[in-house]
């Protein structure tokens, strides 16, 4: 048809990168008089659909001035170039694009309905395909939030985030051991102990862990700090199979993809979703074919968990939905009254963990206990040998050296150990007067490490030389804070100085 | 203090005007290796704090190239740097924003606690400063979809929406009197007879209207063809004390300026919630100094209201928040199921209005009617004569030549009559086989009139030929599509042919 061909002959757009991280939202930047602009009666945040012969994206419309672009091109954020695979000089065709199904399901369940196994998967698919907007994953998540999901849901969310990515499964003749601290504790990098401790037992502990998000380090972020954690699929296993375990990357291996997208909207509006919370755990941990998996639950008034009665909800959920897709969960409630270790960001908490598994006297008890505590339950569920047979277990193992030996054996597996670096600059910080420390408070000082430079800066963070419990005298040390730049000490201090009541001290 | 000095003077950034419109939200683009960027632990969607001296505004991050600004430059989008009022080459200075408060209480309805009066204030104050980014804009109106506001919260939001913008006042003298559609029927453009009529009769109408959302003309657009529309606050003071009325754009006049924050991401969700609907239309009502409001509610299949059980709890709650308001709502229930006149498109209305009130016999006598019987309405709720007389004296009004003078009173009240302009490019399409017209979807028609450029062209759209209820013979005229470019009426052409059964032709 003549019509057609003209129309689809001026609908060729030249692709410009344009320089700009928009994150997971795809951004196409088109000329305010731009013909296409006009004709489709698109405008600001109007959705279009970027075509190749190839590939397709829905992308949010920013118009822009005639000088920001020569006519006939369009402008693409990295997500966008990503998405649709074009270079510079690319041509692309722009439509209308077609109403994404699912969301009229998430409507539905505004109204109340309950989501089906079908919604959830079509929902979960078409985010990770990014045909929803920002907003469009905001209203996702908005409608779910405030335990607005039963467990069915729940089920059905956790096994559409394991269904659109990378699944991993392990030789079937020995059973696969997995732990997880829903977070909120600065310092409490309990994983890689726990990890060599039970790996080191016999058990195979295919460990993936993300970087932070909120917080001032992740797992990740720590293990970056002493080997290589960005493993391929094909890598990750060749680790295993040579250790029994590995401390990865999840990200690296795409196993639950939805996850990353769905997280930064929900951090975004700073939202806390039992349902979204269980699904993102348990969908990583099913992907990463563990079968039996211990969950942390820290509570305390400035954790994440701030009551036990959330923290019942919690293991009732869990253990429920971990029933339902197959794998057996325990949780275990900790104390999340106060930060753990004495290090908050990669270096310091890498130091941490390299002392607890050196048993260096200097070793934060804390942390060490912990460790113990969670690896006897995981080798109580592999072994049914009781709690206390295994802390014992645990203990010997730490102590022996082999949780050491262990953990070396998995960094070398990894491609090799870094050394630790340190922080360019530093500063203590010490008590005003003397007294009882009372409290110290998770988030603000989990915010202070990131003010620092953490986890961005790996040495950045902070020392912490004093905690909850301890009786200390005007001018003594309470932390040092760590920074490779003068700006960010200066900025961290200036935070400090309004927020001294991190630490409450009951003056005596 | 040393080390705030220092901070503050790194912390100096000049402003670029990087071109782009991101709509409402104000977007800062920073360089990915910017010194700020880092120390602030900013990244891709961060919120932060752009300030000068006198002024501040909430931003989103866009992280980008290094080749996209120059050292220590910050790019802002179009409304960031109209907040902000800086130009190109002023400094501002950046921080954390803190947090805003309100959004807790968009978390507290979320776990379904009821929003207090004061919590509405709050939240609708900070969306109108820009504090809220879209993504949270979107939570609020998730959150209150699906009918999840009660009456009290309706009517909590009706007056936050009034409180935040300019608010009119009349004379005490005489009563004053508006009128709305809740719209979803193209070509229905009766605002500009009611108001010639009643204000005809000597009663008080200060019309303001809106540009078209989503559809192809708004009354703001079909009056910008035939006068001047973007009156400020004291023109139409004015006009309405010259004439009795005026029919000018409401956004020009500042009147519930939440209105468009929230509607443009309500659209973008698709949501249709009746308590965002009802305090959208009365807070621009109120806040223009209506005391007495006739609410047009068109009922059908594909009209905005779809059954007369909606018709019913839409009619309860505007007549319930508008009591409680201090205004006089009276509903009228009319037929919603095809289009209204033979014009749609901002012109082609036009001609319509232009039709009817000059008595012409090509006048459609659909619209003709509605508009006297919603003026009859008025009349009765103005004179208490009962509908039977309003509606005589209506016709009287009409027929007379009085309204079409009235109406031109106003036009040049308000700068002037424009002469209407014609479509540079049309094409008619017939029916391709004989029958009778069984429906016509008003919801594709309007898509149809848009591809062909309406409202940004004034002159495009489609004039009807044939409609619901019509035995057509083949080959007959259906409709002529209108167009100022022969690429956009070939792409609404494009669309029409996958489209043909936006009229359902019953073969006989």
């Amino acid at each position: 048809m003549e019509s057609d061909s003209k129309h689809s002959q001026v609908n060729q757009l030249k692709v410009v990168d344009i320089g700009i991280s928009t994150h997971n939202e795809p951004i196409a930047y088109l000329r305010e008089d731009s013909y296409i602009c006009r004709a489709e009666g698109f405008s600001a945040n109007s959705r279009i659909l970027v075509k190749t012969p190839n590939c397709k994206v829905i992308a949010t419309l920013n118009v822009v001035d005639c000088h920001v672009l020569p006519k006939y091109h369009i402008g693409l954020s990295k997500i966008a170039l990503q998405q649709l695979q074009v270079l510079p000089g690319d041509l692309v065709s722009l439509q209308h694009p077609a109403v994404v199904k699912s969301i009229s399901a998430v409507r539905k369940k505004m109204f109340k309905h309950k989501l089906t196994k079908d919604d959830l998967n079509n929902i979960i698919s078409d985010i990770c395909e990014h045909r929803y907007s920002d907003i469009e994953v905001a209203c996702f998540l908005s409608v779910c939030a405030g335990n607005h999901l039963n467990k069915d849901e729940i089920i059905g969310l956790t096994m559409a985030m394991v269904n659109v990515g990378e699944r991993l499964t392990w030789s079937a003749q020995k059973p696969v051991f997995d732990k997880h601290c829903i977070g909120g504790l600065p310092g409490n990098r309990t994983s890689p102990l726990v990890v060599s401790i039970v790996s080191a037992a016999g058990h195979i502990m295919p460990k993936t862990s993300s970087r932070a998000i909120t917080s001032p380090a992740g797992t990740a972020d720590t293990m970056d700090t002493l080997t290589h954690v960005d493993l391929s699929l094909r890598d990750m296993q060749q680790v295993v199979q040579d250790t029994n375990a590995c401390l990865a990357w999840g990200a690296a291996v795409n196993l639950s993809p939805a996850d990353d997208l769905l997280i930064r909207i929900e951090k975004a509006l700073d939202l806390d979703s039992e349902g979204q919370l269980i699904a993102s755990v348990l969908s990583k941990k099913i992907a990463a074919g563990s079968k039996h998996i211990l969950i942390d639950i820290p509570v305390g008034p400035t954790a994440k968990v701030r009551s036990q009665a959330q923290a019942n909800r919690l293991i009732h959920l869990f253990t429920d939905v971990g029933d339902a897709c197959g794998v057996h969960i325990r949780c275990v409630v900790t104390d999340g009254s106060k930060p753990i270790g004495h290090g908050i960001g990669p270096v310091e908490e890498a130091r941490d963990v390299l002392t607890v598994l050196q048993c260096n006297e200097t070793a934060p008890q804390d942390l060490r206990q912990r460790a113990l505590l969670l690896s006897a339950h995981l080798l109580d569920m592999a072994e049914n040998c009781g709690i206390e047979q295994g802390l014992e277990k645990a203990e010997l193992l730490l102590d022996t050296g082999k949780a050491y030996q262990q953990f070396k054996r998995i960094l070398i597996a990894q491609g090799g150990i870094k050394t630790l670096s340190y922080a360019r600059f530093s500063c203590v910080q010490v008590a005003k007067y003397s007294g009882l420390i009372s409290a110290v408070d998770n988030r603000r000082l989990a915010r202070l490490a990131k003010l620092a430079g953490a986890p961005l800066s790996p040495g950045a963070g902070l020392r912490l030389h004093a905690n909850t419990g301890d009786r200390i005298y005007a001018g003594q040390p309470l932390f040092t804070l760590l920074s490779d730049s003068q700006g960010e000490l200066d900025y961290a201090l200036g935070y400090y100085a309004d927020n001294a009541d991190i630490f409450s001290v009951k003056r005596e």
